[in-house]
């Protein structure tokens, strides 16, 4: 059996409008689905409200103790309320989720090397069997990129990953299919032409694209994890912007072994 | 089958030794069990601090559009999250829920009489099929009081009744006992006496105290809506400290037909 895991980014969920059609969407899709979102600038902008400092490093958040207090009432609180009942209100039946609901998905404190991320996880195990059940009961799960340490320490963890993690565990039970919603259409060949949209690459041609120097800066880590996903059994990864899940058609890059 | 459900005000969530300890009773009792919590005084200072106005009347809080963001960052975030990870930690796979998650508590905006409470809801509806299961896998559902209209607007709800409904909606399936706790070790008979606390009410005590004056006040809304649940089905009720949860012969009152 079928089953899509979507993944978006903080920008949709900024736009009334952008989230409003998306979730119109989303909830049009047929067969069973998952929803992992991101939480863009309004942890920031609460944290500043509040004179908390924003660190980011990288592209990613130092999750102090404070911070993590502002992840968890923004991403698990406002956010992923904002969208279930929005969901409920088309007639698609999500509940919300962090990873340390029904013990869903286990984190380890990432370690510290040269950066103390604070409170940031990487993932060590996904619930498979609930994670199925619930999906199995007709709930369309909604997750925010927390999870749990399981000794009652939350996590802020990438949501990309988070998602990632979700669809190679549900691939032992489904033909699972990823898509990645961002800003742009796809993978581009040159980032300054919006219309040089790499429709497929697989592995091989992954490659090439590295030694040609097409992938580059923070596509690589990207792309890395998608093709780790799909070694480990994710039928289909697809990048591109939010319309693309309504529309198989639509200007996409898809990515497979 | 018996099911217990307890309710807990804000009080204990803001005291870390409090909750632990209370935690620490709750993921030992044995059989089915729900949670729900109120607030307490983090909505109000987060509020304050983000310079919305914090409006009660008559002890329930007047629910602006920003007020009702800052209750779903507060209770159906931080707090809900706190207590599931902690739960979680003791070996209770607990998920955290408000009313829109799978569609739990439906609810409609309280009218406009004399008093316009904004997003206030009053319960219409609970999901008690999709609730079963929930529990009948083995979850301890960990509800905040936010509720939701169906056609995507969330609701702030009063915990008490939050509980009171999910007890009579449980009745349906199970054996339910309901367990408010609060600071006091039971209803008193002098409210100036903590040792004067009445051991049990039945419904023609109840009437022969409220002529006695003995309930008055904030207690007779609150045995109102106790003595109505009992009568749709709820077999006990009990009001006392978060101690009785752990020991049947703790000092409570029990209420019952």
């Amino acid at each position: 059996m079928k089953l899509k895991i979507v993944k978006i980014g903080g920008k949709i969920l900024e736009h009334e409008s952008l989230l409003s059609g998306f979730l119109d969407d989303l909830s049009q899709l047929e067969g069973p689905k998952v929803l992992v979102h991101g939480g863009g600038q309004k942890a920031s902008s609460l944290a500043t409200q509040l004179g908390i400092p924003v660190q980011m490093n990288d592209g990613r958040r130092v999750t102090c103790e404070q911070t993590l207090e502002v992840i968890t009432m923004v991403y698990g609180g406002l956010l992923n309320k904002k969208v279930v009942v929005q969901l409920q209100s088309r007639g698609c039946d999500a509940i919300g989720l962090s990873g340390a609901d029904a013990n869903l998905i286990g984190a380890v404190r990432r370690p510290v090397a040269d950066i103390d991320y604070g409170f940031a996880g990487d993932i060590s195990q996904v619930n498979t069997k609930r994670l199925t059940s619930l999906v199995d009961t007709g709930l369309t799960p909604v997750f925010c990129a927390i999870t749990h340490d399981g000794n009652g320490q939350l996590l802020n963890t990438n949501a990309d990953t988070v998602a990632a993690s979700l669809a190679v565990s549900l691939s032992q039970q489904f033909e699972v299919e990823l898509y990645y919603c961002f800003e742009l259409n796809g993978v581009l060949r040159d980032p300054q032409q919006a219309e040089t949209v790499i429709p497929h690459i697989n592995k091989r041609y992954y490659q090439s694209l590295i030694e040609e120097g097409v992938v580059q800066g923070g596509m690589l880590p990207k792309l890395h994890n998608c093709f780790d996903a799909l070694e480990k059994g994710v039928k289909q990864i697809h990048i591109g912007s939010a319309a693309m899940i309504k529309n198989d058609n639509h200007l996409k890059t898809t990515l497979s072994l």
